[in-house]
């Protein structure tokens, strides 16, 4: 503090040989510019300015740690490099306590932590595995032995020397973790071959009902404690390992556990969910997954709220591909949420010979998902090469999902500095953050992705407002209908007046 | 040719099934940002067709290469790892043969090749050198010994069991190339250190009037030789090894070099010189830097063309600092070219420990250029999070001096797809393309970095209407009279149809 005063006195002293109307032209042209950025129309109260001071100063001592000395900022360098120093930083403990709202963007088969996973899934009776011919372990839960390949677990593991390092081997294996990303996967395909496989296993183990209720279960205990609040997953369609489709099931799995958790903790408001089609699918494909999404909305009518579609982006069809089916929908009874943009190609023009046919420009399903009237959409890392979608997202009140460490992991961006979402936040679009796979990396349910927003994409000057704001917006762009949306909000303000008290107390603000 | 139709039938068949008034609505949305881009303004005539069709195979090959195998995309790993392929590519061979106009970001104490300058004055007599604490090398001429630590190039280089062995690692200790980057530089200012050792050999080597004679003039051979027609160098200035100032003496050098080349080679259109003063100076060491240069413009009207402020931004003065100093004069009488948002860092409020002042924020650089007036800005790799300083750019026509190469690799952005230039290329902003130093990371002349606006910085659609404009910005926004523009451009022209003809020839169009 007596440096930051003596610090400002200086400047002061500078201030008075400088012409005063330059200063106040500067002033007019910063304040112009600030005042576009995300958070810039809340104000703080004097406690919030407390906590706010506290936090400030230690995003301050980071990013004077990173320019003064050769320690990396954290944001700069990869998650997997970073994620130790952050856990062990006061600032992460104070966005691990925040109330962040909800969860918008969340796909239902990485939102469990592996721990878990390992612990408790691969330590039921029955369960048998293998390694393919990319190494990746197959799961699968059998009375009997499902080929002479295929080895029950509790054998291997037994005949491990350390049983607690071989948990912690087949959770490294199942993540994309690794301590050299840019050897490892040296190309966006590479990380992706490797995400894929996470799904292939993650498969084998809760592709059962039984196992999947009690992943979703442990999945909504997570994020509660991760002090969020709502979720909405991308997903809830199942195929089990008996190859029927059970998703009706899944469904109510899902919606008896956040009613149940709801029931008792009610600072909780609940999930939602968003069915995916994949962009791998044929035309007649998609339609029927279209139909079926219209079918389980009116079957779980509080539940199911809309469409998306999923994959990887660069080498699928394009929204455009399956235009057709999307224009014969209303928006008002059948929303979008389409992932869009997840790509740092750029502007193109592809021959798609997976496809056979002229792709117009992977990043071009922006221009679909705006001239669509998506409610929201996911990623939207291309939004940068898009000044009319810029203009577009803002002027129709379309969200953008960031997801700064999956896109940073599975190499569209190094330093989340340089990520769209900075952008985003420069010109005060409507965002959300969200964390996408977070289990497939080891990343905390919400907490990295918000310390990541508050450090990497906010600029110096960005404060606890954005953060604020961030939580706000993930209500106001929910599917939640308003009245849910007011009880959320109203419910959530309490817990973040609380949350600063706590943080005052904790810290002797 | 039969692909590309045969896939065009495909999207027809594809549209056919579309409502019109959709891909109607899409194309006039597509087609407003398409108009927005750089390049965007001019027509090919039907040969500079052939040869764009040409360059846009090779483009698209490349970008299909790295989306259906595992191959990464140059521009997105780094220069390091990258050039070997790029120099293979026929697609460089045709960029090197371009001409690409002016040069307009060009430090005068890295702009030849490290293989020359190692080559011919590490063999001039009476060349002692020793490696510092840092492992730096430091060179001096000297009739006799300057010290026992010091040692005759000579003699280490007969020592050496190859002597061309011993010449490359001689260039490679001077540059700052290295494999592994990632594990080399972990920070910017690693990297910097790094850099700044560079211009402390260098300098042993070409701090007398007649080696630096030699340099610059094998300079502009070899940029002439890279098909650059002009050249505007951040330099000029300079302390010979007995500690005198013979700036005068250098300008002279430069200003003869240059026309004597522009003598024997019509085709060349000159050099001009930006003073640069140092970040590092106090404000009366800048009051006398700016007097000097106001001094040098009437010794060498020609020549001398404005003033500069260098040196890493993060850890030194903001432009404010001097703002008193660059108010007093008239943009018309000095125009500034200031070094602004060369930082990854956002809007920042610094302490600035070394300066003992409250900098308000490296970044806020790029909003004095603008309330200054500048002609132009060094880098602006900030103006992503700055919309009103894009928007006065547009307005003002400040054109931004983008190097993505340098930006690359002294560790501001890694894939190239992310650098800020690809944004100001999709909002049409003024800009050019420079090397910067690309002797200190053997990047050609400027070919490579051209190879880079191509495939990095421009979108899969950007095609040779970006390399034409970029071009012909070069003398647009160059320091030259009007009369001397014309000239340069009506020059160009024929130049450019040569160059359309050859490579029509060449590659059997």
């Amino acid at each position: 503090m007596v440096t930051l005063l003596l610090c400002l006195s200086v400047l002061l002293t500078l201030s008075a040989a400088v012409p005063t109307w330059y200063l106040e032209a500067r002033q007019t042209f910063i304040d112009a510019e600030a005042s576009m950025r995300i958070g810039a129309q809340l104000t703080l109260n004097p406690k919030e300015q407390l906590v706010n001071k506290y936090m400030m100063s230690l995003k301050n001592s980071s990013i004077q740690e990173s320019i003064w000395t050769t320690k990396p900022f954290s944001p700069s360098i990869s998650f997997f490099e970073s994620k130790a120093w952050i856990d062990n930083s006061t600032l992460y403990d104070v966005i691990k306590m925040m109330p962040k709202g909800g969860i918008l963007h969340l796909h239902d088969k990485a939102m469990t932590s592996l721990n878990w996973t390992v612990k408790t899934l691969t330590y039921l009776p029955g369960l048998y595995t293998k390694a393919d011919q990319y190494s990746t372990r197959l799961y699968k839960f059998a009375n009997s032995s499902p080929g002479v390949d295929w080895t029950l677990i509790s054998d291997l593991r037994n005949a491990s020397q350390d049983p607690d390092n071989f948990d912690e081997m087949l959770a490294l294996n199942m993540s994309i973790w690794t301590p050299e990303p840019f050897k490892a996967y040296p190309s966006v395909n590479d990380v992706w071959g490797k995400f894929r496989s996470y799904f292939k296993t993650i498969n084998g183990l809760i592709n059962n009902i039984t196992n999947v209720k009690a992943y979703v279960e442990e999945a909504i205990q997570e994020f509660y404690d991760d002090n969020v609040q709502y979720m909405e997953l991308r997903g809830g369609t199942m195929i089990d390992n008996n190859g029927n489709d059970v998703t009706e099931q899944y469904l109510e799995i899902i919606q008896n556990a956040a009613y149940n958790f709801q029931s008792a903790h009610p600072d909780f408001y609940g999930v939602k969910v968003i069915i995916p089609g994949s962009r791998e699918e044929s035309e007649e494909g998609q339609a029927k997954m279209v139909n079926k999404t219209l079918s389980l909305m009116s079957k779980f009518p509080d539940l199911v709220k809309g469409f998306d579609l999923v994959d990887q982006e660069d080498i699928n069809h394009l929204t455009l591909y399956y235009i057709d089916e999307f224009l014969k929908n209303d928006k008002s009874i059948l929303p979008y949420f389409f992932h869009a943009g997840e790509t740092v190609d750029g502007t193109q023009f592809v021959i798609s010979a997976k496809l056979n046919y002229w792709t117009q420009g992977v990043d071009m399903n922006l221009v679909d998902s705006v001239l669509l009237n998506a409610s929201r959409i996911g990623h939207g890392f291309a939004v940068y090469h898009h000044p009319k979608v810029l203009e577009a997202v803002i002027a129709k009140g379309i969200a953008v999902e960031l997801n700064p460490i999956s896109n940073q992991v599975l190499g569209l961006v190094s330093d989340l500095r340089n990520h769209p979402g900075a952008f985003l936040f420069a010109n005060g679009a409507p965002v959300v953050v969200s964390s996408d796979d977070p289990a497939a990396w080891f990343a905390s349910p919400l907490s990295h992705d918000f310390y990541m927003a508050f450090m990497g994409l906010g600029s110096i000057n960005d404060d606890l407002r954005v953060l604020k704001q961030l939580a706000m917006n993930s209500f106001k762009y929910s599917t939640m209908t308003s009245d849910e949306k007011n009880e959320a909000l109203r419910k959530w303000q309490i817990m973040w007046d609380t949350f600063i008290n706590d943080v005052i107390n904790k810290y002797h603000l």
